[in-house]
């Protein structure tokens, strides 16, 4: 297996429990199931940040977002911040996307060090260091659409000949009076697109992934597809948009209690609009289904795309990866979107087919060891033959999981997976009167446990064994201080040795330690 | 006043009580206390990092060691990583180097970004930030020294006619015997350099800081004149190496009792060559001597400065600091060189004088607020007429104390001063079985405690109202465990606030906290 590529699949808000693998009662992802039969299927994997654009951050730098500081959605992640590309390119591997990053390019930092944006140093700057096959984070209403987008190109070629045929094809549907509506309301969710569904995005994206494979021929490479649903608009194209019914939605995982006295920050997110309207039934019937229809239609395509990798041979020596940058609360906990730290939010499905010979003991087993989407940029290095540069990485190879010879236990591997979540450009921070640079949270989650520290503001407790729901917070039983105090202690432990010295590894520290009279410089010698 | 300058001048190793105005009995500095006088000295002055490099590092930058993640000399700053001159340049300041930063250029990051290290850009990059009009980290054995060195070719234009004239005449000495001994060797502390005093690096370095003045002329500029002296080797030129005797030598600060079971890290530096050394009385009464002739022959020159500016009307328009990036044991705490964190090595002096007129109520007295080195990036930007960005500086400007109209209460400034060190470049490290991404510590300083935090081992406390001496480690005793749990917090609290979100301000956080709407993007909206 002299090639090794990588094929790195990320879908956008896509919810653990919704792969029928993962334990969906009515969804099937027979794709993804498939992927899972092959591999790992890890039932504990967390993101490190629960909104698109840091967890993307995380997964594509291998870093925690207090260590990469893209806190949120449109906030650039520095210039000089490694990502991937920057490691895996050294290493021989083409690194490319297709679909979408969230990256916000760090322009006032590029012009500093007079970097052009349309050199190739500056594309990869701007790209969070993949070359951009097909670049596309989805989302685009009219004011923020570019006169060149490749897909709204794509479909006026097909005759959706429009200014944004996104907006009013991909984004749209028709009601029974015939008349458009727009796929942003969630009260057209049952709507069908307008889009035919072989030139919908996801369609589209699957295309452009295997445009890539053919090109790429036998370069090794790294591909990032990365589809931009299920994420909202909650609209699909037929016969996705009706392939489920209200009938098929698991129940609302909450109880009112949780909307009694709640934690000031989770009580500020229950008012956000999203949350008001998830926490209603009927919004969550017609939702759903929509959400459900846009996984299976991913599920499809995925199978699409076994089939062309499986014509090409590619399962011999391609490593493929199938994720989330986050979850979907869709009323759970009384919330809609992400961002806390509930398991439907944070939560993600992760399952790794390794081609090695040497995953085979594990080919088809699952794992409920914690693992984190900071642990993916390590285990493609190691795929990649590299060694993972361990004073910038803060992830852990999950190749060491896949390859095992036999059970690995707890205590071998991490105790405890850290999120963040900075609130800061959210009504929920306005509300509560909190500063921009104070409004922050981090998750610790152990195997029973789920410590929840917020910034100004009281924690949050679960005991995930007695409460798997989470629906009790025990983050003011007096009985269990003694928990939150060692739960906070690891989340001491844990900011302290973020990984900042990225500049020089350990291994060229040790070759520098006590090594000053050799290079000529004597301090202290009578 | 339109025109603004900013005179930043560092000595290095330089300890606060070896200035005359900060107490020391014997040694005068009439040019450091005669701009005391017309300025602010502060008296409790601390580093956030306890060497050179780092210590500069968090100077240039205004952050923390942590978040500029230059742990130790010679570790790369990041590429991107925001300076001063980053600061002030776009404010109209043209801000050059006269001296020594300690910088080491990301060169693998600059490589990444295509940033040619010999264009503007690269230079700005590799340079910490700072034009190089004169860049000299001094310390040059055969082995490192560059053949351009400008001093060197200075000092052969002057007749200096060997390869290395810094080593042979800069740093060495003749004994009675007439033979050339080297300066790098404590025991020869009391010969005279063989340079000219009038050829010294500092006197180069002060002839060269009002070259710059000359030529910068009416544009604004913003100089940092950065002494390599008194840092070892300490050897003086004629007369400064006699100027002091063994009699001038204040007693060590140290008690038997120190090297009884000593903290494990402490014990470990107890070793190091350097503190063996200067816990040696007769090596005190040898060496000492020579850093004074040192300080003192900075002062001199600072005088010749200060004459210089004052006839080129110079005191009406620029800022002036005078500091020091650490300070020296010298034996005290049994100890030789710095990094651990006595107020001998952590504590610095730090004058500044503020030519404003909304300054005269602050001349000529002293302040023992808690300040910090990296108060000094925002203090220039103010004084430049920028607002100190500050989701990057992590310090607060002095101006408000060198402007304040009354006195400033200790509770409306910071109440403690946070510094770092990483010993994983040391041999103490090596002897400890440490990890070199463990070994790290942390020292919170407040009105009356220290306390100091070691990665895997007991913390040392000191309570510097009844032991300002810091003799008696208070690490373990138990009836101040509660002191010791509120100071860790502390540390918790400033770590966890660090600014990493460097790309976005507060003020455009504010600015786009929940606008999605505005910009086309409806989500959760039924």
């Amino acid at each position: 297996m002299s090639k090794k590529n990588i094929l790195f699949v990320m879908a956008d808000q896509l919810r653990a429990d919704y792969l029928s693998c993962y334990g969906h009662p009515k969804l099937q992802t027979p794709a993804m199931d498939w992927l899972a039969s092959r591999g790992v299927r890890f039932d504990r994997a967390y993101v490190q940040a629960t909104v698109c654009g840091p967890s993307r951050m995380s997964y594509y730098t291998g870093r925690y977002m207090s260590s990469h500081g893209s806190t949120f959605n449109g906030v650039p992640l520095r210039v000089g911040e490694m990502t991937i590309g920057d490691h895996l390119r050294p290493l021989g591997l083409r690194t490319a996307l297709v679909g979408k990053t969230h990256m916000a390019a760090d322009i006032e930092g590029m012009r500093r060090l007079g970097v052009a944006p349309n050199s190739i140093e500056g594309v990869l700057a701007s790209q969070c260091g993949f070359e951009p096959y097909e670049r596309d984070d989805g989302l685009w209403p009219d004011q923020v659409v570019p006169e060149d987008l490749p897909y709204n190109r794509y479909l006026r070629s097909l005759g959706y000949n429009v200014e944004n045929p996104w907006h009013d094809y991909a984004n749209a549907g028709r009601d029974e009076a015939g008349d458009v509506q727009s796929g942003w309301y969630l009260r057209n969710a049952g709507l069908a697109a307008e889009v035919k569904e072989e030139h919908s995005e996801t369609a589209y994206m699957t295309d452009r992934a295997m445009d890539f494979m053919r090109e790429a021929g036998d370069e090794p490479w790294c591909l990032h597809l990365s589809y931009i649903k299920p994420h909202w608009p909650y609209i699909a194209p037929a016969p996705y948009h009706d392939m489920y019914s209200a009938d098929d939605v698991i129940d609302a995982v909450r109880d009112p209690s949780e909307r009694e006295n709640p934690h000031p920050v989770l009580g500020a997110y229950m008012q956000h609009e999203e949350s008001l309207n998830f926490a209603k039934d009927e919004v969550r019937r017609l939702v759903i289904p929509a959400y459900m229809g846009l996984i299976r239609q991913v599920d499809d395509h995925l199978a699409r795309l076994w089939r062309f990798m499986e014509e090409h041979g590619l399962f011999e020596n391609t490593l493929i990866v199938v994720t989330s940058d986050h979850g979907d609360y869709l009323g759970d906990h009384w919330l809609g979107e992400k961002e806390m730290f509930h398991e439907q939010s944070v939560r993600v499905p992760m399952i790794v087919y390794d081609p090695d010979a040497a995953a085979d003991a594990t080919r088809g087993t699952s794992s409920d060891l914690l693992v984190a989407a900071i642990d993916l940029a390590p285990s493609f290095v190691e795929f990649a033959g590299g060694t993972p540069p361990d004073h910038i990485l803060e992830g852990q190879s999950l190749l060491r999981l896949t390859r095992a010879q036999g059970a690995i236990a707890p205590e071998e591997w991490r105790s405890a997976v850290v999120s963040e979540c900075d609130y800061a450009f959210r009504g929920a921070r306005l509300q509560l009167g909190t500063e921009p640079s104070r409004s922050r949270a981090y998750m610790v989650r152990t195997e029973r446990w789920k410590y929840i520290y917020f910034e100004g503001y009281r924690p949050q407790l679960f005991d995930l064994v007695e409460d798997p729901d989470e629906l009790v917070d025990r983050g003011e039983d007096p009985t269990l201080e003694p928990v939150r105090e060692l739960l906070r202690e690891r989340l001491f432990d844990w900011i302290r040795t973020r990984k900042m010295r990225v500049t020089i590894s350990d291994a060229e520290v040790e070759r520098r330690t006590d090594n000053h009279k050799q290079r000529g410089f004597y301090f202290g010698v009578w």
